[in-house]
């Protein structure tokens, strides 16, 4: 593998630019994406140099579209043209169904596995790219669609050299569980604070503890970019909702009775396997 | 003011105490409390001495109910027979209302301040507590009930140079606040992890974002402490839980809808607004 072409260069991209490097990477780090990105990334040392989708399509050896959701969707027919056959594509989107069904139709013969690395800080841009982002953190892989190459085996060793722990899912399933485990918690957050703006309580801002902080940073995060991973999971996130909704009720009632016991203690219990890992 | 009885001398207690030294207070600190509290509480320097509860009470000018709300209503009338008259009593308790109708009942000849300071952390006793725990966190005071006792004044700017942020608002206001700033995150985060913990999936444990742990701390605390404060704030905390399943269907209907623009942006303002303070 001597050519990576890294599009979308924020976080995510830079992240991976900088992983690479620090895992003994090489070759050449090229850099698709705006002019203000690339400054950024190119200041950061996270990659080499920039060229045109088409340019850096045609001469990679590993294309990585770190780009938000509704972008990767665009960029794959972009790809077309331009990727030649032994090139291995994959993407780092938040949502993977709807992107695996795009590539298939989009770069049929060429080979691409989609992957979601689940790391992230509140930072965004190049600039807050740190090549230990991935170390510790779930990367999901879904399987290889389209000719085999040598160059998944070499991107995989790479994740692993940067610290992820990788874990091959199907899109369908991976888009299952963060519909629980990232979607449904950004939902709860905004509709925690949601609900707290509807007050109008000026004493709200102070009269507070610290969770309320925790709860209630992301609630923060950016709706266009949730627009678009909440469009792509629609189905799996309202039955999370509904799931959410529930056990909600049941929370109620319990509060009613004077008997929480039960739904903390189930709480508790998911809580404490989170933080064992 | 020269002599202070502290009654429970875990993380809050123990933490007045040394933020009541290193604020410039240089008379007697009495601990009431289990006889391992105490051990802890000594240990770090928090107390002086310790007392049983009716030796305490009759010799100090200020004496400072630090236990779970459960306990401090049990607490206050035990205190009658001992309390003297001239004594500031205050508590440290979660919720208000409760405390302040039992201390009105109970020693209604006494002096009687409601207090909660928003402050805390994960760890509880004596051995974590910090002198600078109240430090840039609310503090509520409710009115003064009984007689007037220049303690007040004196307990007032020992919580400002501990750098609280003393604020004065009726028992009612403050349960009604906390409601929704302390005890709507609690309840949203157990009920997330508790739906979580509800779909029995093995995956989820490793293909999460950072957020999620944020978004399931609050699930860690205990239930026998929350069973007190939400039992002496139910019905302020059953209107909180209507308002956010109110949010939580609009927020619903936003997802199916593929507009959740306007969802995410209230809450984000809300977000913002909180860390502006």
């Amino acid at each position: 593998m001597e050519k990576v072409a890294i599009v979308g260069v924020g976080l995510i991209g830079g992240s991976f630019g900088l992983a690479l490097r620090r895992a003994g990477f090489r070759g050449e780090i090229i850099g698709v994406s705006s002019r203000d990105a690339l400054q950024e990334a190119t200041a950061v040392g996270a990659i080499d140099s920039s060229a045109t989708l088409a340019e850096a399509a045609s001469g990679a050896d590993l294309i990585y579209l770190s780009q938000t959701v509704d972008r990767i969707l665009e960029t794959l027919p972009q790809l077309r043209p331009h990727v030649r056959r032994g090139t291995l594509v994959t993407d780092a989107g938040s949502t993977k169904a709807a992107i695996v069904r795009q590539a298939a139709a989009s770069i049929p013969d060429i080979a691409f596995v989609g992957g979601h690395p689940l790391a992230g800080k509140e930072k965004r841009g190049a600039s807050a790219a740190e090549a230990g982002l991935f170390a510790d953190h779930a990367y999901v892989l879904t399987p290889l669609q389209g000719p085999d190459t040598p160059y998944l085996e070499t991107f995989r060793r790479y994740l692993l050299s940067m610290g992820a722990r990788v874990v091959e899912l199907t899109a369908e399933e991976h888009d299952q569980a963060v519909a629980f485990t990232s979607h449904l918690p950004q939902l709860v957050a905004t509709t925690l604070a949601a609900t707290l703006e509807g007050q109008q309580n000026a004493s709200f801002r102070v009269v507070h503890g610290p969770g309320l902080l925790d709860m209630t940073r992301l609630a923060m995060s950016s709706a266009d970019l949730w627009a678009a991973i909440l469009a792509t999971n629609r189905t799996a996130v309202l039955a999370a909702l509904d799931a959410y909704a529930k056990e909600l009720a049941s929370m109620k009632a319990a509060v009613s009775a004077g008997d929480i016991k039960q739904c903390f203690t189930r709480g508790e219990s998911f809580a404490a396997k989170l933080r064992r890992g």
